[in-house]
């Protein structure tokens, strides 16, 4: 029996789906700014309840880096009502036709991009997300039926509450915008099979999360997020690009999906190299984990176990491993790798060639930071999430990867012969 | 614990799987033309362990029409070698970059098209699928893990060893084509589980198989072909048009997914449409369901049931309503259609367009049959299947559907700021 409340709810966005489909470009940017206003103007509210999640998750022994997500400020309350009002300036994918060409008998088809309908995102205790979410959706005519982690119940419903409203006031069907914060976790098991109602699910969070949601939904899935991701320095690699590289992709933001997680150094230039970076990381606070060659060329750090090296660390934790050659770097890239983000740093035209084709991955790098598998850095100008699965799309989601199409057919009396 | 012929399998694909994403497509053309070559060789084989189970599925009291799609003939092997070499002339959309811009720190970004890896289908006793999804898997350069219903055992089990061998042969590597003809059924359940070696599972059959795959699957699914269809003839309708229409929708093919189920016709053509139509469509072998109103204006027809507009007859049945309007008729779709295909019959700009743009379905028409609703109609060249889900692609899924994306970026040494 599926509760009442995920029925009710997934048939009020499904009803709003059907008008959000076909609501206006004009009319979504007004619903996106008057949301923005009204979060802005809802601040003390705002912080009220999320300062009753704070005291509550500090008394459940929250990490202080969980707790700096939870934590919602003034300023913050503003970057979310700049996020959606960035939307507002954003194309509206929904409506274009791509292509149109002639089937058989002269059928006039065309692609039309629509919105995916029903949009289930499942995520952690990170208010932000709430209002992220709420708006890439809203942009793209998709309802949205948000679910955050326990932790951020107050938070979460009081945003949600104002978006909703908001949106309303502004044009927007009832249930639009809508958030489940029953606490019992057997609805969650039910929204992921939802499939009466929800179009999709899309998990942000951490690998835990997601795996519960891949495993337990029968409801489509867009899988986002983990990231195990290497550096591979060539035997033709410019050194003080790599140096740069790998200290900007292990240390500018440890704890994110396309942070590098794993170094791998062509034995011809490990002597020179990995001395020098490795004093540089550990300067920087990154415990080295380095295999036998690694140890006997950079003193006084750890061994890398096998473990080590198929670990998402999040952290400034770093595994090293020196290899022969370019097909090793691949192997083990194939072997331990997510299907993320996968750098090379090479001169060498052909090894950045086969590399770049050869390598399966969500994004692959000759001579650049792994994380620049952003939304915003490729240019997207929003996102949504990083999908590490194949369906669908792969890599960062702006609006377009909340989409779909649907053919449409002009004829003039066609049958089929 | 996963069954051991699964995981061999499984992991023989993968390896496949990354050989022939970089195989050239010469080479993919010359083994699609060695695996056409030896299904011919192969006839008599083909035939003899045909014959077994066409055998054994009329012990097993198997349908007429069952027994049809069973049965191989030398002409079917024949069709389904001029199959395989029909994709040898269709582009290769493997590698392709579709589009490179500049991103962040003018990083340079490219779309490449990458095949979607392993490949899970799972299917009924109709064996040219084994050709058709061992053909188009291999020219998109996926590894394919085929299982066939159990009916069809041993015609599946000859056809794959012909193909595998052929391709191997050819140039293909080990494990590119594989079946399971393993006939416990938890093998299946397992199969759909399967996602360490499995990218995608595409179920083909009956509504019963394709909820089985969507309800018990962890691996992403494609959802394909339930087709409960309907042609709406407007107010504006050419009467003439629309008698074509609905004979050819229902009458050509009834027992495929994007044959008509159901007739909407606004209640002032009805009368002048209805009796005619009726009566033709009665010739031609039809049962007539109306509601009240068709009822009253044509005799000895039975009456339609709610559960009858919600059915995919996959027979000569039609379920007909009179409607008052044409959003009576839009909201009539969207309540029992299944989102495959949907055709409107007017002269009418305004209506046509309302409903092309307001109908969400894979295939929308104006004043076309919903047969067009195809690969080969829409010039794709080829077909694994029509998606019904949103995820991924919609309706016919020719080459291009069996692929996904990759980015790759090239740097000169960029850090992320």
């Amino acid at each position: 029996m599926i509760n009442q409340e995920l029925r009710d709810k997934g048939s009020r966005a499904k009803e709003a789906s059907r008008i959000l489909a076909s609501l206006s470009t004009d009319k979504k940017n007004n619903i996106l700014a008057a949301m923005a206003a009204a979060l802005e103007e809802a601040e003390l509210q705002i912080l009220i309840e999320n300062a009753l999640d704070m005291t509550q998750a500090k008394e459940n022994g929250m990490s202080k880096a969980l707790l700096d997500r939870l934590h919602l400020t003034p300023a913050r309350i503003k970057d979310m009502a700049d996020g959606l009002r960035a939307l507002v300036s954003l194309p509206d994918p929904i409506g274009g036709v791509e292509s149109m060409w002639k089937g058989a008998q002269d059928i006039e088809i065309g692609r039309m991009r629509v919105p995916l309908g029903v949009i289930g995102i499942i995520y952690e205790a990170r208010p932000n997300v709430t209002a992220d979410a709420a708006g890439l959706c809203l942009k793209t005519g998709n309802a949205v039926i948000l679910r955050g982690g326990s932790d951020a119940l107050n938070s979460n419903r009081i945003i949600t509450e104002v978006l909703a409203q908001a949106a309303e006031a502004a044009g927007a069907p009832a249930g639009s915008i809508q958030s489940i914060e029953n606490p019992d976790r057997d609805i969650v098991a039910q929204l992921m099979k939802l499939n009466q109602y929800l179009d999709v699910l899309i998990p942000r969070g951490g690998a835990g999360l997601i795996q519960s949601v891949v495993l337990n939904a029968t409801v489509p899935v867009i899988e986002t997020g983990i990231g195990n991701c290497h550096i591979y320095v060539d035997s033709y690699a410019d050194l003080k690009k790599a140096e740069e590289i790998i200290v900007n992709a292990k240390c500018q933001r440890p704890g994110v999906c396309n942070a590098a997680e794993n170094l791998l150094v062509h034995e011809k230039v490990a002597a020179e190299f990995l001395p020098k970076v490795c004093k540089r990381l550990r300067q920087a606070g990154v415990e080295i984990r380095g295999d036998q060659r690694t140890r006997d060329l950079v003193p006084d750090i750890n061994e890398a176990s096998e473990e080590d090296y198929g670990k998402e660390f999040l952290d400034l934790i770093l595994a090293v491993k020196v290899v022969d050659n370019l097909e090793q770097a691949m192997a083990h890239i194939q072997k331990y790798g997510t299907g993320h983000s996968e750098a090379i740093v090479t001169e060498h035209y052909g090894h950045a060639r086969t590399f770049l084709q050869g390598v399966d991955a969500a994004a692959v790098y000759a001579n650049a930071s792994t994380r620049f598998t952003d939304g915003f850095q490729f240019g997207f100008g929003a996102e949504i999430g990083i999908s590490t699965q194949k369906l669908h799309t792969r890599g960062p989601m702006g609006l377009k990867e909340l989409t779909t199409i649907k053919y449409i057919i002009y004829g003039d009396g066609q049958i089929r012969k």
